[in-house]
């Protein structure tokens, strides 16, 4: 998507396939700096640090940081250790295990001088696929907002919770993928972005991309979003998916499940976006299956921003001595989701639902 | 309640009738400082800048305000504008208006000369009032606890949102103070402390509060309360109210409308608790009716907290240019309380409930 007019992607191959950039998201929103990884070491210490995240794109970037890693040590021993060095940096994130495993199995076929430019050549396919889907999944979500534009005749009013956007995906993004295919196609589209505690991926992410590419938006805590629908200045709600099980239960940023519940309270349909990746099909309850990452509770008790004087500071703002619990993620049942909205099309949120997109998942049931 | 064992109000009137001592609630919770009050100004000052906040300590502030006004100024002017500016430093809290009117209605039959002291006395009455209402608050509501405590056989899980505490009253609090009651009486109990984006009134105040008392508490994002009902981690909600209508609406910090849907949806009591200063017998249909204030958006995108050096910092953490939007208060429908706690007794949120506790109201409706 487009920063002051201009095209972006969250990670940049180099065209001498000896080292990739990306948008180091650890400045953002105050500072927009390219990060250059030439190495293995680059590439999990980017992933682990966070200076790339959202499950599409670690899953890329690590593609690309096995094709560094082989430039190196093209051998087996290498090639299992960069698997190994790079599965390692974030180990709850499906798409980071999924595209290892996709490029290290095509590896083993392939000579060990040309290893570093086929891993190469293959992260670049599976970011080319990854932004195909993205954009697919705007295109189908694009019609329910012009739907609603259409019925309501005026802007419509999305709500949005985390960052799901282009910079956690190589484009486009999962939730505000059918924004920007709205947004791009004249539909008027307003989003309210949930701050998003802790770690303000909203505040910092989703509304420095939505101000890059001009689409008009406001920030509001979390605690808002129920108090705006009960006042009808909410339409619809988008959110992303982090795992989604085989009956449409969607695990997503902790706070998204409290939204589902005051859109069903409201009659507001709440839609979750993802790719096909983030379905897993083993499993059906998701409230009772899905593990919660605990996070570390110094994303709750520090915060870090910018001063007056443009410098950066840390600063602690809950009470000292008092204890902290810090669950990443929760799980939105089902019942409460509208529909969810793939690269195939848009489902109900249930086994049929999702099946009817996946037929070939009945065939292997 | 206790700080480190010592007793302590939030006001503290001097011996001399000349001034009054409050807790700087700006300063906490990495600073407790107590700030004299001598003038109406002072008084002013210290409401309007948020040194006191919190609605029935607001309202013992302002009258201690007229009193000290008095001592400058003891004719029907000095009085008026005694009134009019204590009245204008926060002019949507109802205690403030409520306290003002009955210490000013009593002195227009006192002589001049007695007017300062009188002022004095009266406000003291209605400190002493607010900390006898505020205990039977605590211990109707810890009949709940203790019986959840009977029932379950283990500690009770309370949640809370904001600071309903003694730093919002003059001692015990309103939703925390069955929690202090039931604690000091040996019933097991631990606090999920909602941060309370913005003003992080549950993460400062809260938590300093439980803290310093010794009652066992846990700090959380907003977000995760939901989660923590989904998977039994909370046994009960406690919460306090700004405004209640005749028909049990409960009118308190954004963000408790999406707690009540969680504990609605888990089967979660949820509890406001208030003293019947907060009832306005006027109202019905809260949602519709109770005009919610707009605060200023800084709230959102700028945070001030201590520094790894001591110090203490502002910083901004919305992306720049993103419009905010920052409603205070929201509704909690009736319909998802389980029931109103007062210094009466507890009833359900409902006419009948209410009328039954406040009979004297059945005539005048």
């Amino acid at each position: 998507m487009k920063i002051d007019g201009k095209p972006y992607r969250t990670i940049l191959p180099a065209g001498d396939g000896a080292s990739v950039a990306v948008i180091d998201q650890t400045r953002l929103p105050f500072a927009f700096e390219l990060r250059t990884l030439a190495s293995l070491d680059d590439a999990a210490v980017a992933i682990r640090t966070m200076v790339v995240r959202g499950a599409p794109l670690i899953g890329v970037t690590a593609a690309y940081g096995l094709a560094l890693g082989l430039r190196a040590d093209a051998s087996e021993a290498g090639l299992d250790r960069a698997v190994a060095t790079l599965a390692a940096t974030r180990p709850t994130a499906i798409n980071l295990r999924w595209a290892l495993d996709r490029v290290a199995a095509k590896l083993r076929t392939v000579p060990e001088a040309e290893r570093a430019a086929f891993a190469y050549a293959e992260a670049g396919r599976i970011a080319e696929e990854d932004v195909e889907s993205c954009h697919a999944i705007g295109v189908h979500g694009a019609r329910i907002l012009s739907d609603l534009h259409r019925a309501k005749g005026r802007p419509i009013n999305v709500l949005t919770h985390c960052n799901a956007g282009w910079l956690a995906t190589v484009d486009w993004g999962t939730a505000l993928a059918p924004i920007y295919v709205a947004h791009d196609a004249g539909v008027p589209v307003h989003v309210f972005v949930d701050e998003t505690r802790p770690r303000n991926q909203g505040a910092a992410l989703t509304a420095f991309e939505l101000n890059a590419h001009g689409v008009p938006h406001t920030v509001i805590a979390d605690n808002a979003g129920g108090h705006l629908m009960q006042h009808g200045a909410i339409d619809v709600c988008i959110v992303g998916s982090d795992r989604t099980t085989a009956s449409g239960d969607v695990c997503n940023k902790i706070g998204t499940y409290l939204k589902a519940l005051a859109a069903s309270d409201n009659r507001v349909p709440f839609y979750a976006a993802l790719p096909f990746s983030t379905i897993d099909w083993s499993l059906d309850d998701g409230v009772a299956e899905i593990p919660i990452e605990e996070r570390d509770g110094r994303e709750v008790t520090h915060l870090t921003g910018r001063l007056a004087d443009g410098g950066f500071a840390t600063i602690e703002v809950v009470s000292p001595g008092s204890p902290v619990a810090n669950p990443a993620f929760d799980v939105t049942p089902a019942r409460l989701v509208t529909g969810i909205i793939t690269e195939r099309g848009v489902a109900s949120a249930d086994v049929e639902g999702l099946l009817s997109l996946y037929p070939e998942r009945r065939k292997a049931a």
